[in-house]
């Protein structure tokens, strides 16, 4: 699916960055942890940084009915949710064509409260997923209270963008002929050793899904 | 120097996790290698990921002439600015007590333009040296028609808190007697080997910037 862009998701700036279809933005929505979500509170623009899950078409998001965000996303807000992967850093020869290797991704909409507890369900699950894929299955469900105390929230990918920088170096003509040392420095998130809390019961081990999330960050890396 | 919160930057949800001094807000911005800025604009909240550097009060950010957000920033909009650090993800007994283990700060103010040849000189340096730090040393540093064709933009650091979580697995009392595994992963940003450009001169190695940011990066790790 390619998607046209609006004036307001329409890339600006270096436009041949610009990527206008879904999968290039839902995949850059997969792999990040988290997202920022920005609104608009009293004429002053806000950034969150929070979880999120997409499943389909719907971004969902998650949280106490304490917080600002949730709170604003309840009542409709319009948002702008961002995530961004970072990839590497670009040294160039000269200092103006440092540049970095990143994906990013930009949803505009506006948010909305999820009330039915069908799409409660999905939300829940698809938040736990997907941080840590398979947890779901293995974690106590939220009580009627949990439930309760949550606010769901979710936004719909429908007018969206993304930019994708990975432009190997680019100097001046004239700048390679400098002994300067240009190239790139790859950047990925890593996981470390998973830490087991104090309190698990004897003979508990990490479950697959630490397992596997702290093996696939090791053989993959990721974007951050 | 401990801030005091203002309405809008008072931390509603777990006030626990809020720092309001401005040594936790810097050394989060020291470390990010980028940042999120919201800014409004024709009503709609947007979120753009870009570097920046911070030298005392001061926040700066730099592109070109025909960004968006470069362009909103020369006429002083409001705008909020985000840095966020992922340290680890807390896998907890139930789904519900999930949570990430993170940095964050926000800035609020007005962006001004940066227009002295003097601050330009200290921004365009700040720049190159928050991500590389000692790169502007080695590298050409801008032409006249490169000065020209950057907009540097400045934001003080005067409205801002920041959050904390790094709080362990805590779980409602009675889950400690399920045999689900609970505990931390820790998450870092690191590097790759620096892949060197194909039109590097006979002889140019990698420079102490290069080296030393490989090796930070492999010794500390560092938030993403």
């Amino acid at each position: 699916m390619i998607g046209e862009p609006t004036d307001r998701t329409r890339v600006k700036r270096l436009p041949e960055k610009a990527r206008y279809d879904r999968a290039t933005v839902d995949a850059i929505f997969d792999e990040a942890l988290i997202c920022h979500v920005g609104f608009v509170h009293d004429g002053a623009p806000f950034v969150i940084p929070t979880i999120h899950a997409r499943v389909g078409d719907t971004l969902y998001f998650h949280g106490s009915p304490a917080s600002r965000m949730l709170r604003l996303m309840k009542d409709g807000a319009h948002v702008a949710v961002t995530a961004t992967l970072l990839d590497g850093i670009v040294a160039a020869r000269s200092v103006f064509h440092h540049s970095m290797h990143y994906r990013s991704a930009m949803v505009m909409g506006s948010a909305r409260v999820v009330d039915t507890p069908e799409e409660r369900a999905i939300a829940f699950e698809a938040i736990t997923e997907a941080v840590l894929p398979g947890r779901w299955a293995e974690a106590r469900h939220p009580s009627r209270n949990e439930d309760q105390g949550t606010l769901l929230a979710a936004v719909q990918i429908e007018e969206f963008s993304a930019k994708v920088s990975e432009r190997d170096v680019g100097d001046e003509p004239d700048d390679y002929a400098l002994p300067i040392w240009a190239g790139v420095i790859p950047l990925s998130l890593v996981s470390g050793v998973p830490e087991p809390d104090d309190r698990n019961l004897d003979g508990v081990v990490a479950p697959p899904s630490v397992r596997r999330f702290v093996q696939e960050m090791r053989d993959t890396g990721r974007g951050t």
